[in-house]
């Protein structure tokens, strides 16, 4: 691991410990046993630590989901649900990321601007595998309106999982988690069809027996 | 006017514009042209201003839903679309509280412990609303479990809705906002008996040519 791949995951460490807000570039450097200098020839300044791991986050998530539809084809419930849990988990090691998410956007408007790409082209990938969906006859075909709001919803879902938990005060744990995949499983289980209700069923029952519950 | 109160108003201004972080109580005392001292008479520190403006912000919530509900019966559709118009306005009213909601939690105990007990009373009156709707025969009726999503389904819509818009860098105004109550209504509707979706047809057309859209 070179020192700015160490920069940022001593950063993502601390931040995710403490909040950005208590966490100063001298603290990060202390906790790495490097000497300031060093890290400032990396970075300038916290707010270019956010934007860098920012970055490899974005990047981290599209390889993920790009893994998964490598394996199971989009649209199936299969990769829905694999796309949920991967999604929490990446939230889960980004998390002061999803608690201060509005706040650190408001404060830096260059990484709002990167956001709103992430944004937007996260919620494509929610509607291509809808759409994917109503082709091959597993939800129920809606008009663009209905669609737009459903790809919103989900995505909604999704994205405040974990922010949801935590403002609750429940612990974030793999059943707390699973309870997110089944709210989000039962939005959209309302719209199968009967071909993707036999799906739902076949696949719930596939997934139980597993040795390793997904 | 008490003092107290311009402090707490003043104080929620300056937080919706420039986030807790950026305020300092001198910088409430400077806005108001009062002295630091006399602040300090009310609020001993920035963290019991935020307590203060919690339980202020959550009196207000709570006085707002009785007030529809003394009106229209709980568990309608009209009862349902009025509260989440509510929520909404009253999330923006209090913008800054939602923007930072998980680090401000996680970083006062105090104020997560009565968090929590708001979450509880919120999922209670929203799960009393549906419950209400399926004793009318305006939504089928769910097993225990299925409920419970569903509850939690409809408040993470409600509670986030606002968070979606800003993470998304859209602008908060009453289009936005419409489509939130958009996406709650179609995830209810999903769930509608033939009765209800007999009165929401109604409903839907008789706001529709009010004059004042709602």
């Amino acid at each position: 691991m070179t020192t700015k791949e160490r920069i940022i995951e001593t950063a993502v460490t601390l931040f995710n410990e403490q909040g950005t807000k208590a966490v100063t570039t001298n603290h990060i450097a202390a906790a790495m046993g490097i000497s300031p200098g060093n890290l400032y020839y990396h970075f300038r300044n916290k707010e270019e630590i956010i934007r860098a791991i920012y970055e490899q986050m974005d990047q981290e998530g599209m390889d993920n989901y790009q893994q998964i539809i490598a394996r199971i084809p989009p649209g199936s419930l299969q990769a829905m649900e694999e796309t949920f849990a991967m999604i929490q988990r990446f939230n889960w090691r980004y998390r002061f990321f999803k608690r201060e998410l509005t706040a650190l956007l408001l404060s830096d408007p260059q990484l709002q601007e990167r956001h709103v790409t992430t944004h937007r082209a996260m919620l494509a990938v929610v509607r291509h595998s809808i759409e994917n969906s109503v082709a091959q006859g597993i939800l129920t075909p809606m008009a663009e309106e209905e669609l737009g709001l459903f790809v919103e919803e989900v995505w909604l879902l999704t994205l405040f999982w974990l922010n949801y938990l935590e403002v609750g005060g429940e612990e974030v744990n793999e059943i707390t988690l699973a309870r997110g995949n089944s709210v989000v499983r039962q939005a959209v289980r309302c719209r199968l069809t009967e071909k993707g209700l036999a799906l739902m069923a076949d696949y719930l029952q596939s997934s139980a027996s597993a040795v390793t519950p997904r």
